[in-house]
């Protein structure tokens, strides 16, 4: 499979698709709630829902195409309500909602959004036992997306969390997501209980993995291809992985906590990380979800689906650099 | 039917279950979602889920009660949300989220509860179809009480709102939400479409008068019976229908627009709109949508159930003086 012509594919037809149901409802309330879902993303959530749903059965993707909606629907609620919270002004190049709108607007839109996410489930063509499953699994995940950026937030008061803390909320703020997309996607196609359980496993640590990555190209990627400011979570003191592997081996990076580092200081604390073993052992830990990712789809027969599910896995972890 | 102690009981069930769900659970962000939900209330949207349900086929309620407890945390879920927009520091006699934890943890102890609401629907002993309907019928619903909250927030900068805008927003902002109680209700409990729709019409018309008589509670009632500061939606000048129909009738209560009124001034005040005809022609909308309900009504044949309906109709347009 050709992984990025695919992509390319759903998220143009997720955009025709999001544009006609959300591109011309009435009034600021539906503006707002439309802004930041309109604003393009690479809409891999709905490529994992429907891949899920053509390797379970060919062809399903297309009936279940509103629960693949859901899933990105589901995404965006979580960033109004994320970017409220952590008081970013700006979103896949656009104002936040409650930037542009304000705070009471954005909590709204993001509740809106929250709504639409299971009116889609239901839209889906499939039997009525497996939308009572998807709603249930998303519904679950979407109590698992509000811990996880809890304990985000939490983080950021502390400076002693462990590696298994930050396993947990990293699972629950990326990887629940995944799991959910897969799981739903699978579902809805008639995937049998071990299916469905198998492409949970393979979302969830692929989602881990995603994220431990996103923390690499935070500190190791230059600005324009991270699309950030280079090394942000260092300067924020940020309990990332690297952080807390680095703090677990003495390696101090207190002194690189302020507001700006000079690219040499930057590439100073690197050469650190890289000496003590510290980078190394993330990629590894990353490397590792990786393989239980991949692992997850033995089960299933080789084909163009599960092809694409394992570029996407390796895509992942090698994005960024 | 004896209303006040089926409602206690219904009361009592819902508390013991709620407790038992929520009572327990670890963590902060679990903590702060069951703070407003087990600091009590009169449990009447359950009350009405359970009614429908019975009324449908006597004895269903005992098996549709998680849904029961769905529109209480979808309520609840709504009141977290509303007071961090409205800036309220103190609902049902206890410190509201926002101000007990902050605001990032009352958002998403708001978006807990919604999730849980979706899993509560889903976990009713009832038909799968009936649970994707009321899955389908909850998500429309907090949909519109978003819309509802957000006209609501939008009438306070303005003065020119008409009857029609102002019955949209109560419609939204209370009456969908028991319209939803009794409509899923009697979905789960296997009740046909128009039998659905009947109680789905009830609801909403009983809800519109409920919030017309919460504006005339404010006026008219002594701050011990209605809770509240007395006449506050007077001094905020806010576009309740009593407030829009003197303002259709050349009444001017800008002067009593201002933080503090005297009992005299609020005495005048309901004086001007008594002489005006203004009490009682709310009051006669009021009882308007009052028969409407009723009247949705009659389809059914007389039980304990519908009688307990019937009452509670009469009970929203009573209770406060």
């Amino acid at each position: 499979m050709d992984l990025g012509a695919y992509l390319e594919g759903v998220a143009e037809q997720i955009d025709i698709v999001l544009d006609r149901e959300f591109g011309t409802l009435p009034g600021q309330l539906n503006k707002a709630s439309a802004h930041l879902l309109l604003a393009g993303g690479k809409r891999l959530r709905p490529a994992v829902v429907m891949l899920a749903a053509d390797l379970i059965e060919n062809g399903k993707a297309q009936d279940i195409l509103p629960a693949a909606l859901a899933l990105e629907v589901t995404h965006t609620f979580t960033l109004v309500h994320d970017d409220i919270m952590d008081g970013d002004a700006v979103r896949r190049g656009v104002p936040t909602v409650h930037t542009k709108w304000d705070e009471p607007t954005a909590i709204l839109a993001g509740d809106v959004l929250y709504a639409h996410a299971f009116e889609l489930i239901c839209a889906a063509i499939a039997s009525d036992i497996s939308k009572v499953r998807s709603v249930n699994a998303l519904a679950k995940a979407c109590a698992d997306l509000c811990e996880g950026q809890h304990m985000d937030i939490d983080f950021g008061n502390r400076s002693d969390v462990d590696e298994i803390e930050y396993i947990e909320m990293v699972s629950k703020k990326t990887g629940i997501l995944y799991a959910a997309a897969a799981a739903i996607g699978a579902t809805l196609a008639g995937g049998s209980v071990s299916q469905v359980n198998s492409l949970y496993e393979w979302g969830l640590n692929s989602g881990i993995a995603f994220q431990i990555q996103d923390d690499l190209i935070d500190l190791m990627a230059d600005a324009a291809t991270s699309g950030k400011d280079r090394a942000s979570d260092l300067r924020e003191g940020k309990q990332t992985l690297v952080a807390i592997m680095a703090r677990e081996r003495g390696i101090d990076l207190t002194k690189y906590r302020k507001p700006t580092l000079a690219d040499e200081e930057i590439d100073e604390a690197i050469a650190l990380l890289e000496d003590g073993g510290v980078i190394a052992d993330v990629r590894n830990i990353a490397l590792e979800r990786v393989l239980r990712a991949k692992k997850m789809l033995t089960i299933f027969p080789d084909c163009d689906e599960k092809d694409g599910l394992l570029q996407i896995t390796d895509y992942f972890v090698s994005r960024g650099f």
